[in-house]
């Protein structure tokens, strides 16, 4: 530690024992990760449902953690949200003054409970043309994360792991290594592990998947599962969505990855069935629609550009992963990783239909895409499909213009994105995409009008958001595509 | 056609005409087939909404359909259901003399609406370990019924296909077949073809499944499609279970065979999950259950033996077929393919448990089946997955005893089947399976005691029938295992 870090270090213990003074008589919920799920955990459990904690979030002194931990404690939420609720618990905590950011591990020292709610990455490698070709899970980041922990931490705090990890984890890799931790101090650790997984979704209800739904949980031993169980039902609405408890760890570690696993393989399953309907000319959306009266077939997914997100991209391969690693299995999930594969590559089919139906080759061409954002109605670019595509078009010489109302940079690209949806209508355009499902993009009659008073453009509507009216009135003038109907 | 059919045909031309003459006013629907389907539409169309019809039902004069016929026409219905509803209409139907069976054609004359309820099979050709090599799809069959109706149909009919077709059949097979015959006749066809697939569940909500559930309807062309839906209004429940109208045949067609392949697939995708479960010592049940907790994941499946039936064993072959056949695809449906091969295969799952945990081999060991259907609550042996694992247990020398509640004997194994369970338990096992989901084998006092009598037994629950409490206490005594259960 450098003399700078020192101070630095004493100056923000100073700064936690200022905030604890302050909120004396509550009790202290550290959160590790202030990404979008522990971020908006803060806010929670700043604002419990019958307990409101001195909430503590931690990040690592990287130069963007300490940005984000510098805007927190100055007021300023680093997450742009449409769930009005995240301002409104953010502003309230700071009336309360019972949130502070920091990245000092001395708060591990003060609380009664910590969370875990760090990232824990899948490292695909993938060509081009993104077929996976091999991938790694690596642990050693989430290891130093919960030795920092461990070193810390009081003997009879709460840990619970949120983490979407490797089935597995609580119980081979974070007990053994807060257990090492206490026999290094010298001490036993007679705390209390647990796993719960979150069930975030950035987007209009950012709050209320956390605080209003369901929620699995589970203890490395009984009392640890009560604790959790107690500590949750501070947090959550649990009488309107009521706590399920699993027999152990390994249960609602396995439960998270499972039910992301399911998710992206029936979106790869449909995949191949839009194609099917482009190619025998069906409308693949009336027939979802008509299949979904089924109660027993409600859940069948809609096609689309592709899967994109931080979860549905790699819990798959985690679960695979932690079958052949930590089971010792001779096989790992075939049909899940199967399904990471055929998601990574949907939107080359978007690439295929706009290159097979723009004359003259893609180059010099100008696209707008309407959307960057993975998911519709939120600002997030992590592993968005439009990615892939953006760079096929880019390679392939378009001169790309991009709106997202949620988003003014993309990061990943280093390009710039209109906010402003009639600013982006004065310019001329040969391909025109509806890339990301905002509900802005619906019913929007500015749009159809422009659409309308253009002529020779392509559009392809990769999420079924043109009505067939709509469709029937560019159509007029312009070719018109969707993805997985083959009725236009 | 030999003399003794031609005296048979006007015999039956004369039953027929004596049928129409005792049901002057009433429009005539000629269902043809009397399967698993033609038989309980044919009740439901005797007993309609808003008309009752003179209803004929047409088979094939094979030895089979004949006896079918005779036993229809004597007052007895020749599938036995737990709904008492079949009962109940039939007796309606019988009392209200309108309702007819024969193999005659002359049927077809006569009819205001042809129903199609015939098989369309997929030839497999699997190994013994049934890993499926190849299959066709022959349209032959099906084609002949067509001509059939095509020869004698007034030409103003409206034909309704309710089979599982390939899609594109309606288009590119049924309708150039009647224009065929009727260029054949010399006069013009100005009739009706529709398409509305059945989704008939035989069990105890046998008749509702047809009456007071869901439809989705086309026809070849709008005069089709607006039949079809006046016809179907006048036999379903349609106020309560709308309708959905699609824009053409090969959209149900295809809706069709995608709703079973979407079963069929979440079907061989939680396989490959049970296994993990069981490796890592997890009760799948109590995760699945967990998951269904959201409304997104309500529909994620359970495991169990196998995959049996008429539908989930062959729609995605189907569907895959008409792709690459009637649409020229290059490729076909191969996750929708790859689901049955799994599906397939899994009683091998149950048999290697088996072999595992029984000592010194299976030769001469008494083997007691609890099920023989493919579904519970129904005495419906097409495809069941107890075939697989019975004909391995044969091979390996094991003597069977069978049990099925509705069942007495077992066609295509040519086996005797036991239906009482008072008297199964009379005889000594090494080892009992619960190999069909039968809501009698679920809290059933007398079988826990059963077991709880019994030591060394091995205990195979292949549907998570038993609880964990019977769990305990069974394996006082005994060995119990329940396929996807790690944690026993």
């Amino acid at each position: 530690m450098t003399k700078d870090q020192n101070i630095m270090e004493a100056t923000d213990s100073q700064m936690i024992d200022d905030f604890l003074s302050n909120n004396k008589g509550k009790k202290v919920v550290v959160v590790q990760g202030l990404g979008f799920v522990g971020a908006v955990m803060s806010l929670v459990c700043a604002n419990g449902i019958t307990e409101e904690y001195a909430v503590i979030g931690v990040d690592l002194p990287t130069k963007e953690a300490i940005k984000k931990i510098n805007a927190l404690n100055r007021g300023e939420f680093p997450i742009a949200s449409s769930d009005p609720k995240v301002m409104e618990y953010f502003e309230k905590s700071r009336s309360k003054s019972n949130f502070l950011a920091t990245h000092s591990t001395y708060a591990y020292q003060k609380a009664d409970v910590i969370i875990i709610d760090i990232n824990l990455d899948v490292d695909k490698v993938s060509s081009d043309e993104k077929v996976l070709q091999s991938y790694d899970v690596s642990l050693s980041g989430f290891k130093k994360a919960i030795q920092s922990i461990g070193r810390a931490c009081q003997p009879d705090v709460l840990i619970l792991v949120e983490t979407t990890v490797p089935p597995g984890t609580c119980q081979f890799v974070v007990k053994p290594i807060i257990e090492e931790e206490f026999g290094q101090r010298g001490i036993s650790f007679n705390g209390y592990i647990g796993h719960s997984y979150e069930r975030v979704m950035p987007g209009p209800k950012y709050i209320d998947s956390i605080q209003n739904f369901y929620r699995v949980y589970s203890g490395i031993d009984e009392p640890s599962a009560n604790k959790v169980e107690a500590f949750l039902k501070t947090i959550i609405r649990t009488d309107e969505y009521p706590l399920t408890r699993l027999s152990n760890t390994h249960a609602t570690e396995m439960a998270k990855v499972l039910e992301n696993s399911f998710r992206a393989m029936n979106i790869a399953f449909i995949q191949e069935w839009s194609n099917y309907a482009e190619e025998a000319g069906v409308n693949i959306y009336e027939v979802i629609q008509a299949i979904r009266m089924r109660p027993t077939h409600k859940n069948i997914m809609m096609p689309g550009l592709g899967v994109g997100g931080y979860c549905l991209t790699k819990d798959p391969l985690l679960a695979s992963w932690s079958k052949k690693t930590m089971f010792k299995s001779e096989k790992g999930l075939s049909n899940s990783e199967q399904a990471v594969q055929i998601n990574d590559r949907m939107p080359l089919r978007a690439f295929d239909i706009i290159e097979n139906n723009v004359k003259g080759g893609l180059s010099s061409k100008r696209v707008l895409l309407l959307g960057i954002s993975y998911l519709n109605d939120v600002g997030d670019t992590r592993y968005t499909p439009v990615e892939l595509l953006c760079r096929k078009l880019l390679a392939a010489g378009a001169q790309l213009t991009l709106h997202d109302p949620f988003l003014e940079y993309w990061d990943e690209l280093e390009l710039a994105i209109e906010t402003d949806l009639e600013e982006i209508f004065q310019k001329k355009y040969d391909v025109v995409l509806i890339s990301t499902a905002h509900s802005s993009y619906r019913n929007n009659i500015g749009l159809i009008n422009f659409f309308e008073t253009k002529k020779d453009l392509f559009v392809l509507d990769c999420w079924g958001i043109l009505s067939p009216e709509e469709i029937i009135r560019i159509a007029q003038k312009n070719t018109v595509k969707v993805i997985g109907r083959g009725d236009i």
